[in-house]
Order: structure tokens, then C-alpha cells, then sequence
């Protein structure tokens, strides 16, 4: 079976070839300020080299496994060599290549193998890995308390969250989407192999439908509220968003005060449980009110298309607005937020039962990118959870924000700017 | 953007067109002793018309939505009546339809949608969903206890087994089989709304990258311990095997005695935690030792290829058996159990972390069809747990039984021949 299709091994074998042109589009990327990842349709790969890590534009895959990690040394050399090595096998997986190289299944009987193997015939899937730095990885343990970026700080309590600590925080995150499920899960079960004595995974996260394109030519995806969610997203052609808002150090950005950070972004996660019984139960008009579009076509109450803009001055016969004064997108909205935009990213998620309702727990697992938490996140999300009709059916159980850094090049690895 | 392919609303437009196709394939299903279900490249649909279900021998899908629900009710005509909108609602899913018809996702704003509209705009996505009943339907609550086969019992005490119970057992069970976890989500998720205040659901189970091929063209998969998985399986082609072992009925299958359950099969589900950590420890020669065959190809280790037949009498220059004595292929074998097979079809998992060990709590999902679950999946489980050398790095912890019936015709509903 395996001959049908060019295989990892096969993909292995032509990996100078591959690895050459990861290295070109890079290169593109470190020159001008192109999208920080270049997509190959042909290999389905996409470059993990390049001024800003992928993951954040790339158009987004499929199925996303995220990992919170922390730390369980206090050893700042052993965790820069675990990075380096995440790094070494990230920039293998990535071209559907092996942790390990051509013999990571192994070939010493008495050794175990460099790579676990469920992903061996798999291609890369468009894998992208993309790390973070939580709050607590500056708080002293590793020397790095000069090196805390000022934007990087926790989440204030905000309105209409009840959070569950078992989903929150983290010293490290690790963001891996692919379209294979396997290729996510493998990508991440070998990382978290490799730094076995220095981190432990704190929670994880499994997601799907990713539920907001990031590219041109993505289709908007639905929720499991069963509507479309991301249409006013930011994308990876909005270079100007991208440089003031989302990426550091761009231009329109706020100041950079931590240089190792330019080009990184700061990711908020959210764990946000929808109450979807309750959901179904509402009406076609209640929803439509609670989210301010129309179920059908994602246009606004106050449009007749999609991509329509907002109009959120406009009256009803009646006096009232069209667009509820509680609404999701008025809520949501730039327009309302002194012009804040986020970079979303989000998959849903169902894991089972909730033990003591026994309803789905079901939702999306929210995830956003931009240069300064506070002004954006945190503030469109005190507007939201104090006002919003939809948090009648929504409850914020996780929470963690993480400063990712800048991408890196054919020779770098994560570490650097931090550790050394 | 949906404009660019055909959409689940274009799809629908021409549902005369795949109706009838499905009808034509159910009608050939009836009539000859072909696969259950036929599968559509074009539409990626399969049809969900007859003589036996889909989503036993149909070519294993991506994901997995399984759900085991229990009934809330002691009415039995409202649970037939929930099977039959089930029917229905089936019927126009795996088409790639709404539950409602085209208006499903809401047209009336005082009315709750008929469907909850998150796969709007998704392909069927080759969506199969699947039926079983749980022997505990058949306790008299629902004056079912004539009806009840005799090989529909629970499953006894197995070795090696720490069964949570909250993952064990159910009245009926939904296997949902799709390439996009959206629809499978979605058509459990409607199929649950639709019994509402009828059946609860007991657990659920995600699953991905199916673990064993069940059908020719398929590639042997490979399960979280890195080797492929289900390289002896039974298969769509194995007709003489499928009559004999799998479904009930036919020829060199054992007598039946409800013949409700003609054409129908049983389905055992055991959630099997991998303990994946040790494993990664394990050197290479230690895991060949324990599945029998080598990691990187699949062959057995008295052959060369993967399909080469397992050599269990051949010794090593030292005298012992080069297939271990304990070896997990060995004792699965159809020739270490009297030649009883198993028609397979698990997907691995993944859910998070063992809140107690901290580790991941990963593995794999396991499904089998068989028509005698005593002789078949119990006679092989005690062996395997008892002498597996597998058995140190695995641990089952959810279990159920369920007898699925046969398949449904374009005017069949699930519940006939049991409730009528």
C-alpha cells in the first residue's frame, strides 16, 4: 500500500530538496516582511523557518493538539537543550521527516527508537509547531526575570469566567495543527518524549473544525453554535493588521521593549465551554439576536452577504437597533473596542460528558494572537463577559496566555535571544 | 467562498440524484450477498440503505464520534419512535443533508432550527452511522426480554482489565464514522437533541486515525505504539468470513434465533489505555519481542512482508520460538484460538491526562463485529489477558457489548423487526 503514495520515507529521501526550499522561502521571509510561512501545496509542508514562527497566519489546518507545559527543573541549561532539541526534531517533523532521522523507527534491538513511529508512512500535513513562554517561566526559577517582556503578564479575572486551575496557566505551550490528527498527536507526544525530566505537560487540548480561516481563500467555518465564526478576521494578507496589531515590533506597533520578542506575538488560549443544549433549545430569531448575523449566510442583521460590514447605527421601524445593543459582533467589534483586533485561531473541541450534568462538554477553544494582551484580549473580553447575550450560553473554564517567540532560521533554534 | 465547491446545499439540490443511487446499491445489497454499503467517491457519501449497516466493513473513515446512550424512559413506543426519527434524520445526513430538509438550519425566528447547523455548508464526508442495542434494553423494561439473542450478554470478568464504569456499558450505542469530525460530531450531537427527554447519553468517545484497514486498497494503519495495526483483518472482500464469523445469517454462521437479527453483527467496544510512556522506554527489540513483528514494515518476525503468514513453529538457532511464546500476534491469531476472527475497526484516542499519573491518557479505541462475542472476542480477550506479553503496557478500561441489526431500505426504519 505504501508504494502507491510518495511516503514520509519517501518524502525523507527527497528532503535536501525540500529542506532547500524551506530554506529559500526563510530566507524571502527574514528579507522582506512576507507572511511569516510558506505553504507547499505539492509537499504539504509548511516552512518552519522564517522571521516569524508559522502557526499564527498559516491558513489553518484541521486539527489542533495544544499542549501547557511546565517546567520541572530549575536547570535554565537543561531547559535551553531541550528547546534546542525541540527545535532540531521540529525541523524535522515539519517536512515529514522523522525525530531522529531516516532510522527513527529504530534499527538498534537493543535501543529504544529516536521516534515513537505512528506517523511513519504519514505526510508532514501541513504540521506547523509553534511554542510559548507562560508568565511563570520568568518568575526567577531560570534567571529570566530581566527578560519578561512587560505585555507578557496574567490574565486579570474577568467578567463571566469560572475557571478550572486544572485548565489554566503554563510554563511552555506548544500549538500543533496539521491536518492529520495523528501527525498533531505525534508531533507533540515526541516533543513532550524529549524533554521527559525537564517539562511535564499540564493540560492538552485536542480541537477540530477549526472555527476562523486566517488566509484568503479559506472558507469561514462554523461553530458548534452553528454559525460562522471568523468573519471579520484578521488574515495573513493584512500585512498592515498583522505589523500594528499582531506581530511586535511591526510597523504601528507599541514599542518594543524586549528585543528578543520582535517578531513573536503573545497567544491568549480559552477553554470556553458552550452550554449547547440550552443552545439548541433557543430560537432561530434568538440566536440570530444573540450573535447579531443570520445563521444561514454569516451576514450581518444589518446585510444581506457575508462580508457585508457592520452597520451598527442602524434602527428598526420600531426605534431599537438592528443590531441588539448586546450582540456578539457589537460587542466583538473593532468599532466598539477603540480599534482592537485579534488573530484568531480557534478549534472546537468535545471531550465526553461534563461529570456532574452529564451534558456535552463541547465548545471552542478560543485562541488569539496580538502584540498587547491588555488593550486587546483583556479588553474586549471585560466588554464581552459583562454585557454580551451570549454569555447566557457560554462559560470561560480555561485560561493561559503565552509570548511566542520570533520564528527561526536554517541554523537557530527557539532558545535563542532568551538563553544565550 | 462556497461557491467554489459543491456545498452541502448544492448537494441537496440534487438528492433525487444520490437518493436514487443509494436506493439502486441498497436494492443490489438485498438482493445479492455484496458489501452492506457502497460507497460513493463522487459524492463521498455511502449509502446508508442495506441488507446489512454501514460502518462495519465500510472502508474506515478518518474519525470516530461513538456515543453509548441509556433510555430515560420506560415507553416503548417513544423510543420507537425515536428510532425511527433517527432513521429519518440518518438518512438525510449521510447524503449530506439537513436534519429538517433544506430548511433545516431555520427559516421560522419563533422556532428552535431542526438542525443545529454547524456541518451546513461540510460534505457528507463519507458519514456512516451506525446502530447497536445494549443488553440491558432487553432487561423488560420495554417488553424486549423474548427478543433478546442469546449471544447478546454482557461480557464476563476478563483478565487484566480495572473497568471505570463510567465508561462501560449503554442501552444502544451511535457509532459515527466520518472524514471530517465535524460531521461526525454533528450527526451524534442531532441525533441526541432529537431523543432528547427519550435517552441520555452514558459516554462518548472520540477517536482518530483509524487503527485497522476493513477493506482492500486500505493501508495498514499504525496504532499509537508505532506498529501497524490490523494487518490479519477481516475484510470487505473476506465474504466467506464475513458470512461465517461476522454477521449473523449466513452461511457457516451459527444457527439464528432472533430473527430480528439477521444480516445484523456484534459490536464490542473496549477503551485499551496504552500505557505509552513505558512503552517509549521499551527498547526495539523488546517491542518486536511483544507484537511479533517488526516495527518498521509490518512483516512477522518469521517473514520479510507485512502480509507474509505468521510462522509460529519456527525456532531460532537457540531453540526458542522466533515468534515469543507470549508474543501479542501469536496469541491473537486465528490459528492460537480455534480459528476464530474478528472483524476490527478501532481508532486511537487521546484525552488529555490521567489526572492521577499525570501521564497521557492515550490509546486505543477498539471495535469488533463478530456474530458469537463467546467464541470470539471473549475466547481471544481471555488468552490475550492472561498471557500477553502486550499486556504490561495496555490496560482496559471501558467495555460494552451491543448487537447491531441489519441494515434499513429506503421505507425501513432502525427499529423494525424489534418493535414491530
Amino acid at each position: 500500500m505504501s508504494g502507491v503514495r510518495p511516503t514520509r520515507r519517501g518524502v525523507l529521501t527527497g528532503a535536501a530538496v525540500v529542506g532547500a526550499a524551506g530554506i529559500g522561502a526563510g530566507s524571502v521571509a527574514f528579507a522582506g516582511r512576507s507572511p511569516e510561512s510558506t505553504a507547499n501545496a505539492a509537499t504539504r509542508t509548511v516552512a518552519f523557518h522564517g522571521a516569524r514562527q508559522a502557526g499564527i497566519t498559516t491558513p489553518a489546518q484541521d486539527q489542533l493538539v495544544f499542549a501547557a507545559i511546565d517546567v520541572t527543573t530549575t536547570d535554565a541549561s537543561a531547559l535551553a537543550d531541550v528547546l534546542a532539541r525541540w527545535t532540531e526534531a521540529t525541523r524535522a517533523m515539519t517536512t515529514g521527516a522523522h525525530v531522529g532521522g531516516p532510522d527513527g523507527i529504530g534499527t538498534d534491538p537493543d535501543e529504544p527508537a529516536a521516534d515513537t513511529g505512528e506517523a511513519y508512512e504519514l505526510h508532514a500535513a501541513n504540521l506547523t509547531v509553534t511554542l510559548g513562554y507562560g508568565p511563570s517561566l520568568f518568575d526567577g526559577r531560570f534567571g529570566l526575570q530581566d527578560k519578561r517582556p512587560a505585555a507578557l503578564q496574567e490574565l486579570p479575572p474577568l467578567p463571566g469566567e469560572q475557571l478550572d486551575p486544572t485548565r489554566c496557566g503554563g510554563d511552555l505551550c506548544l500549538q500543533a495543527c496539521a491536518d492529520d490528527p495523528q501527525v498533531a498527536f505525534h508531533a507533540v507526544r515526541n516533543l513532550l518524549r524529549i524533554g521527559r525530566g525537564v517539562v511535564a505537560v499540564r493540560w492538552m487540548q485536542l480541537g477540530f473544525g477549526r472555527t476562523a480561516s486566517t488566509a484568503a481563500g479559506q472558507a469561514t467555518p462554523r461553530n458548534l453554535f452553528g454559525f460562522k465564526d471568523g468573519t471579520a478576521n484578521v488574515r495573513a494578507e493584512d500585512t498592515t493588521d498583522l505589523d500594528a496589531g499582531i506581530f511586535v515590533g511591526g510597523p504601528g506597533s507599541p514599542a518594543v521593549d524586549q528585543e528578543w520578542m520582535r517578531d513573536g506575538t503573545y497567544l491568549v488560549a480559552r477553554r470556553i465551554r458552550m452550554l449547547i443544549e440550552s443552545w439548541d433549545r433557543a430560537t432561530l430569531g434568538e440566536q440570530e439576536r444573540v450573535v447579531g448575523r443570520t445563521k444561514k449566510t454569516g451576514a450581518p442583521l444589518t446585510g444581506s452577504e457575508e462580508f457585508d460590514p457592520l452597520d451598527l447605527d442602524r434602527t428598526a421601524p420600531s426605534g431599537e437597533p438592528v443590531i441588539d445593543v448586546k450582540a456578539h459582533v457589537r460587542l466583538a467589534a473593532p468599532e466598539t473596542n477603540g480599534g482592537a483586533k485579534l488573530l484568531r485561531r480557534g478549534y472546537s473541541y468535545t471531550d465526553g460528558l461534563d461529570p456532574v450534568t452529564g451534558q456535552l462538554d463541547a465548545g471552542l477553544f478560543f485562541i488569539a494572537f496580538q502584540n498587547d494582551p491588555e488593550s486587546q484580549f483583556v479588553a474586549i473580553q471585560r466588554r464581552l463577559g459583562a454585557h454580551d447575550a451570549m454569555t447566557e450560553y457560554v462559560k470561560h473554564v480555561g485560561s493561559a496566555v503565552f509570548a511566542c517567540p520570533p520564528g527561526v532560521g536554517p541554523d537557530g533554534s527557539w532558545g535563542d535571544g532568551l538563553f544565550t
